[in-house]
Parts: structure tokens; sequence; C-alpha cells
């Protein structure tokens, strides 16, 4: 079987999520087993100018949701920014896997050449579908959930790579 | 163009190898600017039980060179992992960069179902050369990028997410 764009996409974002949710979990309840209140894990930062893991979780399923739904030609599906618990933000990671679940190989196959365009903060973006998947999708993706993992092995969540892999 | 087994490997780790260069250059800088012994920022972890910054960039290039190597079926190359300074570092990026451009993807395209065996430390892996890719190769490779961009942040290294896209 030849690589696919589907292959590349729904699969790594579902694994990656999963294991991340796995992350979460566990510093729930370390947490709790700290006497620590989440809030203090779910505000923690690794600078002062960098986001906080509410938001590294935020992002994370916004690169999840957005690639696949931008490659299939589907209409964007806009989450609030609202979680305020480790249950809310396992809510919103458990909503990005179900609508991961309803994506289809055909639908997401042959966008390799599909042009992409992504409206940023300071400049709009123009990819083709493989390009956007490969060198701004994932990159960003993995970007934030390698630093949820940072963030809480920082504050002493007892974690390890084979969580991260899970 | 099909999405193929080479484009989502060498061009993925080439360019997020140039941006870790980078980011290393910038921590260089700012070493020097802020009189700060270089070996503190490379000695670096974010967490007592995690690597430091050295190795967070030798184990990248560890999975950069790997991945081709091992899904075109070439000998292993082995890099002493002794690098002392930012410079050093720089060159096993470069050495890095130097045979990833050796690759061409007539040696790398097809490998998806070629038997892949990794020798760890707790306990071998098998997988085919697709799910040895996107779900072990790359995560790993990502997970050791972000984190040694995580370490440079937390040590106040003025970076931001274009340098990690760059």
């Amino acid at each position: 079987m030849t690589m696919s764009m589907y292959q590349a996409s729904v699969p790594v974002f579902q694994a990656r999520l999963k294991a991340l949710a796995h992350c979460l979990e566990k510093a729930e309840a370390n947490a709790t087993e700290r006497k620590i209140d989440p809030a203090v894990f779910l505000s923690s930062r690794l600078a002062p100018d960098m986001l906080a893991l509410t938001q590294q979780v935020q992002i994370a399923t916004d690169h999840a949701k957005g690639a696949p739904t931008r490659l299939s030609g589907r209409d964007a599906v806009r989450f609030d920014d609202d979680e305020k618990s480790f249950g809310e933000l396992q809510a919103r990671i458990s909503r990005t896997l179900d609508l991961l679940d309803t994506f289809t190989p055909d639908e997401i196959d042959g966008s390799e050449d599909k042009a992409i365009e992504i409206k940023g903060r300071t400049r709009d973006l123009s990819f083709s579908g493989v390009q956007y998947l490969l060198h701004f999708a994932l990159p960003n993706f993995y970007f934030h959930v390698t630093t949820a993992y940072d963030i809480l092995r920082h504050n002493g969540v007892p974690l390890g790579k084979p969580d991260f892999l899970k």
C-alpha cells in the first residue's frame, strides 16, 4: 500500500491525542495525590511569554481537527476556548477524536495539490495540501503536544517517553 | 503528485533541523550577550530526570538520520555523542543535513511495507516502514526538537514559533 494523505494525518492525530489524554489523566491523578490545585498545572507555562498548558491542549486539538477539515474541504468546526479543568480538556480531546473518526480515506486522499489558505495573525499563508500537512499542521501539532508534555514533566508529573508515544 | 515516503521524511527532517540550527545560533548569541557560560544552556533540562539540551539535539539528529537510513536499507551511520559546545552541535546537525542530501526519492519511496526492527533499551520493536516513520521516527524526532526549543525558551532565549517553523 502506498502512503496516503489520510494515513499521514488522521491516524497520526488520533494516536498522539490519545497519548495526550493519557498524560493529562496521569497529571490530574498526580495533582490529587500531591494535593495540588489542578489549576496550578493548567495555568503552568515554561516561560512567561509562552502559553499555558490549557492553551497548548486547545491549539493541539485545533490543528488535529483543522488539518483533515481543510484537506477534505469540509466546513471548519469551531470549539469555544473556555476549558477550565482537566475534565473539560479531556472532553475537548474526545470531541476532536469523535470528529476525526468521521473522516474517511476517500475524503482526504488525493488532496496533495489542493490549495490551502491559512489566515494568520500577522500574514496569510498559502500551501499545497501536502506542504500544509507536512510543514505546517504536523509541526504545529507536535509542537503543542510536546510542550504540553514538557510542562507536565517540568511540574514533576511522573511521565516518560512511553507515555508520549503510547 | 502522490504523497511519498521520501516526501514525508527527508524534506521534513531537513526543514526542522535547519530551524533547530537557527534556534541554537540565536541561543549561542544570547548566551554571549547575557554573559552566560554556553555550558549552562547546553546542560539545561526541564526536569531532573529529563535529558539536557545537548542530548535532545543528539537524539533529534539520530532519528533524522536513522529514518531514511533504515527505510532505504543503507548501513547505519553512527555519530559519537561527544559534543561539548554549540559549535559541535551545529557540526552534528550539518553532518546530518549532508547525509540527508545524499538520499534520493528512489531509495526511500516504496518502503511503506518494509520490515523495520528497532532494538530498544527495554524491548525490540517491529514496524512496517510507514508505521515506523509516522508512529515512531517522526514523533520521536519532533519530541526532541520541540523539547530543545522549550529548554531554550525556559532559559529566556528570545525565540518564537516562527523560529521553530522557520
